[in-house]
């Protein structure tokens, strides 16, 4: 009897990237959420830009910019001290990237289930 | 009695944009089932390829690393005729944006569920 050849399903993954938008077009992704945890890991924001590629500035703007999601600042910066000052997370900053991440679990969770069942 | 004055939570929206991977890294997005369905909309890969600023051997080298990921045509060319040929969607191809969009559509209901929590 001729061997019975069964035809493997093919395995997907899918990749996603995603923006958490406020209703006055302020939002949080996954850049933004990097330059807010680096800006904790390293404590400086110029530290921060740098690591990112970005200018000083532009790192403050958008951090300014998330500031307007939660209504609260996210980044504090450290006046004077012995390294000339430096920032840190606020508790809400801290929040941000939490939640952030939380809903990509949760999406990753779900779309793991949803790649299962592709056949294209 | 004074008025209860209570604390409206902030609305947010959560987008996306995803990738199909196949195990060899061919892969569908969103750009690429553009391409397809302006291919079926146009009859032509020329005109879908300009429609998306892009070269024909752009356009059709994307339509080859597709082809990988179902094994199958998902587009033919349709030799000679009045027009001088053109291009239509296999069978395979018409699936392949359908099953894109259905992943699209369960991803966005399930995201709007999850946006619903969101609290920074």
């Amino acid at each position: 009897m001729p061997k019975q050849i069964t035809k493997q399903s093919k395995k997907y993954d899918i990749f996603f990237r995603i923006r958490i938008f406020d209703d006055s077009g302020h939002f949080v992704g996954k850049g933004r959420i990097e330059l807010l945890e680096n800006i904790g890991k390293f404590g400086s924001i110029t530290r921060a830009a740098a690591e990112m590629k970005m200018s000083y500035r532009q790192a403050w703007q958008m951090v300014e910019d998330m500031n307007e999601i939660t209504a609260s600042l996210l980044v504090e910066k450290i006046l004077g001290g012995k390294g000339g000052g430096g920032a840190k997370l606020t508790v809400k900053g801290e929040k941000v990237i939490k939640v952030f991440h939380q809903i990509e679990d949760d999406l990753e969770h779900f779309s793991r289930q949803l790649a299962k069942k592709i056949k294209f």
